[in-house]
């Protein structure tokens, strides 16, 4: 298909964006997926310096890549979570402060906002990200929480995205919030209530990585399906399920890439997804937005497997059936 | 077997202690497993009237009734647990006191170590609860803990329980953690972190809980060969998935009872739990407590459920072969 | 639960109805479902004759049987069926008449309208049946039908059901639409086409036989959330796939009973559906009407296999729980 | 192996058989199973005309592609098939004629006929086809066949085939009747009682296509195996179910390429066809026919497709081992 | 069904007939299978001693039980076999002699010959045993036989076992070879081997036990269907595969009740065997022999463990249907 | 990663050394794994012949292939072995000798000792082959072995090997004992139980051969993990279950090729092996030896499966990833 296949940016925190973007269109990619918590996109230079977007865009020009998405993850985690000493560690010092939590949320709020104006200046029309969320500790844990504590959760998450979705709505862009662990929609259902809390309004909806609904058992495609104009972005990244009878979907307290773990990201096309049945999905309900790759195996080589992944990627793409009446009663 | 089949006494929480022992021994039962969160048994009132224990062991006795085990699951949670607006339903009043988190937890230590002086007295061995976790919130979400952090929380969890498990020293009653989602041990690989950070001291051990381990794929087989001298308690509980692509194992926030969630707890022997596999483990470790039915169906009657429960586990506990050296080489 | 448990007259055609009201009681069913193609109950007698809805409960009564359901499933299949040689066997010889196809059809209708008048007269409320299909014959085969041939088909059995689905109004009586292979509603999509086709009205709905859907790959409990007020009737009987490389799901031109087929019907609880999970959905959409046995194991006695049967499902239907807001905060 | 890859020319009836040639040999293919119901093979002109056949075969020669099988399954449906409408749009009008159902089926047969003769000029050893079948509508519906209708379908199949046969016979070419839904031989055993039916007369033998075996839960190795002398052509398609719980095997009534369906057509090694154990089991029977890729995939574009195909057949037909006794003894 | 159901006496070999009798009554069995190899039953002295076999049959009617089968596997086992110190514990000491190999086979023989004609006296029909083999250490090991080596294993197994078969057939009994690893036929097609290599011989049949079949991965069904004459015995025992990534087929060197092993044999019930289809099939051989359970269950008390298994193949064996020509016609 | 790829040269046994070491190279091996049993390599004369060593690698050198184990696998066989007729075809007639067996023992060990100084001369750091086994028929016959007989066999087994392993020390070689039927260790346990007989004496670890555990139900993996420190050598070998109820695990008495069989050797990428995991693994324990592809599929030609079989091994072994602390807490 015609789809772009980009490279998230976030693992080669260690590369400058030159460099990575040089490797970025040798390994055969047509864009980059900008991350914002390393010197790859800075937020606050975007906005301050006149033409720093301009010199992103002129870098990428050069190596041939387009950008339609930024990401910013890391802050936006602060922007729902009760805050504690992890955060400190994902968010820019002066997001941080004197790291009193209401403070903290406040200026990570601020600064997702600062994150969709940049988005704006570079034409990308998408920015992905995280929320955090105010009763993620409930979910799975005891006691449980009572419908009105999840309402009341729901309600603060509302709160604290709609200011920020007036921007969005103000610079023309989409936010894509990923359906993960530790936001308020992490599967099928809670990005339901999650839409439904913020009234369904345009410029929310969701980045899709399907990795993390292998282990909590949704499938992918009922997903796709449930919301087809709500995948604003798509990240391909793999799963694998490790379960030996003594390793746990929780995974005890391991971090990735230890092998007591009952599930692991892994390289597109080495785990469990069903990518065929997803990329006949995303065809489906009509995806036009870039196939990007988020390259984490905590196993295998960062360079190679990017490339092997942009690979992987151009195969699954395959060009769709222009679909026409008459397919429909072809010979059997 | 000759194990005793005992009733968990806390769904019965609007029935006097005197009516549930009536239809606990007309169900089959041969004991009862006591709460301490309902007028069933008053851990304040045990230690503070002479005759408390021995009226509640001769109430059990006229209804033919044992008491092995003594649970106090609810207080538990907050000896180790941030504490929230929820904690405040689970504890008594008195140890809620004025909330401020840290006294709720030290006054939540002080009510376990009175629970074992309680079962000491009662003549139960062991006291089965929860310990709550400071972790708990960073199990699945994000940002993962770094390895210092989770290092911290089990140091937390050993310097909160050391001093309490000390007095289960002092009373010679045992302590089994149950093995359960929001606790520091929740599988196996943290059950056993758990037993390190305490340094393996033998008064602790756990409440083997089958439907716990069902959805987060660990076989309760494993758990059970792994700590063959650390199971003081059997929870007799059934689970089932009820996966369908669009419900996950997270359960989104919906409640037990909510047909849209991934699992649901089941009456024993009507969800998806091998007991045979487990009644066989049960016996090749020697344990020699109570199974002991937690009976927890959203969807079934408590009364009818808890009678069918108790025929159910009688059908289960076979009695197991005498082995001798010539068994092995009998014909095959 | 308090269901009747009923028992389907069909397979006893060459017992009378008092000898086999007899046994029913015996085997400990509640009711009969009445079948009107033998003598168990005769649809024009019923009509003729004054006293003979009254013997007929008359002669129930005497055996404590209820009937809350009357069945004309072989007249039905002529209803909306291209008439061949096959449907002489299963149509009254009035019905068939000369065996010109318009005019069998329009009997057939007839005949249903009447055992409509007739399960007022009774005080059953539905009668369950088939309607037969003009389109069956296109379901899997070559070619396949056009978009216009199957909407011109559903018209077809809309405009030949209306004016039963009239008097049933009038008769206050409900029509319980077997899903099942041959019919214009064979699976979860067919039947809502169907339902579709008929505006949705009030008189239509289905019974449900989960042996249908289990070789078709459907999950029954998703049959039942997609309609619940459309379950008007259910049919217990057990199905198994014997797939072994060689038989398939279509049978070749096997019989029931033939060891080569890909499936055969089951006695209830000797098969491959899981009714558990099916009662549990009855009891999520509270459906209150009788769960009927219909006996269909080609492999086993029919008096000793409805005996078992009533007893599986007496086992089955167990006590739902009283549910209230609180049972869903109840311990973990 | 050295077998060749042949393409299936039906989907391509908008393209002139001189650009389909062009394509097919740029991906790859060494020959084409030209289909007789476009203006890629004319039955009638072929007789007809004296060179039609020898300008097709240089048309062919000039693209480097060969010709070992002729394809008619259109018109061959309507030898065996009660008409209807549907049929007219897969006949020629001439066939169709009038549209009396006798004489329709009489003009297919003739038709057939003609097309064995036009085999035997291109040097085309196989004619793959449809035959219809009176009996298809009583499959899987209800009421079933009696043992007596099914024989006379059968009886009626070979009064029908056999003077076809006789011409096979007479232009030594064989016919490969595809086993296929909507047929007389649709599975393993139907496909046991065609061959019956003709008595196992040698010109008749079985087109394979594993694609249909998947829903029906046919093993295709032991179609193979039970027939390994009567694999006269081999069609390489794919398919996948899409079972969800809520589509069918039976697929409502929806077309190919809609998603509620049960299960689709799929191109080659994008489905849940087992190739590799179908293509050991072709070289066990020592098939040396084409390989011959029917490419209906509706959700994927039909060129790249083609050429994606070829190259997947090419992977997969690995050449065998020349056995010899001592190989039975290597080394383990 | 009106089978027998009967105990073999083997495990209780520290039980005196007499007792063993009341209990097996008691427990609700109809006979026994009795075993030569311990006081239940001497072969010598049976034929030695003129009112031996009267006496045991005056005992087993006291108990109203009956015996129509007596087991030799133990001796049977030295008939094939190349001798060595394993076999001194299985047959009697004046088989056993000098311990020569070639004596030891040779008295194996005549000794089940003897068994043969003792069964002849008790008026059992049938003898069930063992044969032993020449050729079992090279089944899986290496390096695997050459076709002429296995040839001549079959060979030696027709020659001894063709003389005891004459005795047979004199006798009138039927000789039931326990397809069993250790054996000559030990799974279909070797059972299929032997028996050509006694050119089918009709003296010569299977005791067939399914708990051999469950991890050789054989579907006892298909072996029944394959021998359905020569079927002559079953034993009802079932087996469990404990595979958990360490665990393997072949036990390491394991004996049955060390929970390390890959598979073992469980109460009838209690393990992986589908019961329900293979008393199906018994009913379509049309199998009137006894259900003879062969408790082996290393982990169950032996006594209370027969007295279920009892009650387990009671609620197995249903009644079957008496089928008619119009039982394939029913109401679908 | 940078691991050797290696051709075990075993099947090649009619083509001469030079030869295999041109195609080898072409092919795009960069080792080769000399088999012993062949002119490939002969260990009498690289003993006698002061040049041999060097000639060998000279021509290796050539086709710029290394050599880092030889393998010795059918000599070894008749170490532990009772002798009989197949040893025969395994050995070197100066083995056999006059064929009795402890002689033949005697002298296959001293030939097992010669070919660890041969090793030693090439410069080859590891010996893969068998030891065969005392107890091997043992296994999963009839009658199981006592502990003391296990026992025994562990000891005889220790006895032979232990003056064996001195010279390998001597040699400063280690032997890969290959996990495999017919020997001594064959699963996991028993590997663990060999171990110990030989207390875990450096010089003796195992040739891990994946093929072996499929169709015993051991997990590759669990394999992997258990023995970190003893894989010295690695099989790239695929096998398959074929099971279709009739063929069984055992393979009756059919050799590999025959489709009979329950499971059977293929191609690498062509079986049910989960090379994924298992290389994932061996990157996690560290193995740097070579993979050496073992190609056995007896429906595949030898030489273009070999090719293909290099191209598989080299995809499959990606560039791990560099491990650093940071790693563990990258943007999940």
């Amino acid at each position: 298909m015609g789809r772009d296949i980009t490279l998230f940016s976030g693992p080669w925190s260690a590369t400058s964006l030159d460099d990575l973007a040089l490797k970025t269109k040798e390994w055969g990619y047509q864009g980059l997926e900008l991350c914002c918590w390393n010197d790859h996109f800075e937020v606050q230079r975007s906005l301050a310096e006149a033409d720093y977007c301009q010199q992103t865009l002129d870098l990428l020009a050069r190596h041939e890549l387009s950008i339609s998405v930024l990401s910013n993850h890391r802050v936006g985690q602060a922007i729902c979570d009760p805050i504690d000493q992890r955060h400190r560690r994902i968010v820019p010092d002066y997001v941080w402060g004197d790291g009193q939590p209401e403070g903290v949320q406040q200026r990570a709020g601020e600064e997702m906002a600062a994150t969709f104006r940049a988005a704006q200046r570079l034409g990308a029309s998408v920015v992905s990200g995280f929320t955090g969320s105010p009763i993620w500790s409930y979910v799975a844990g005891y006691p449980g929480p009572t419908p009105e504590v999840v309402a009341g959760g729901l309600r603060e998450f509302a709160d604290r995205l709609n200011p920020l979705l007036d921007i969005c709505a103000e610079c023309e862009v989409k936010f894509a919030c990923e359906i993960h662990p530790g936001q308020v929609a992490f599967d099928l259902y809670s990005a339901e209530q999650a839409l439904d809390a913020l009234d369904g309004r345009e410029e929310f909806g969701f980045t899709f990585d399907p990795s993390h609904f292998l282990w909590q058992g949704v499938d992918p495609v009922e997903f796709l399906r449930k919301f087809p104009n709500r995948i604003f972005h798509v990240h391909i990244k793999d799963a694998c399920l490790t379960l030996n009878g003594r390793s746990s979907l929780l995974n005890s307290y391991f971090p990735h890439g230890d092998s007591r773990r009952g599930w692991d990201f892994r390289a597109p096309g080495r785990g469990g997804i069903d990518w065929e049945a997803i990329i006949r999905a995303l065809n489906e309900i009509g995806y036009e937005g870039p196939l990007s790759v988020e390259f984490k195996d905590a196993f295998m080589d960062l360079d190679s497997g990017a490339q092997e992944a942009c690979q992987f990627v151009r195969r699954l793409d395959f060009e769709p059936a222009r679909k026409t009446k008459e397919d429909a009663f072809r010979h059997a």
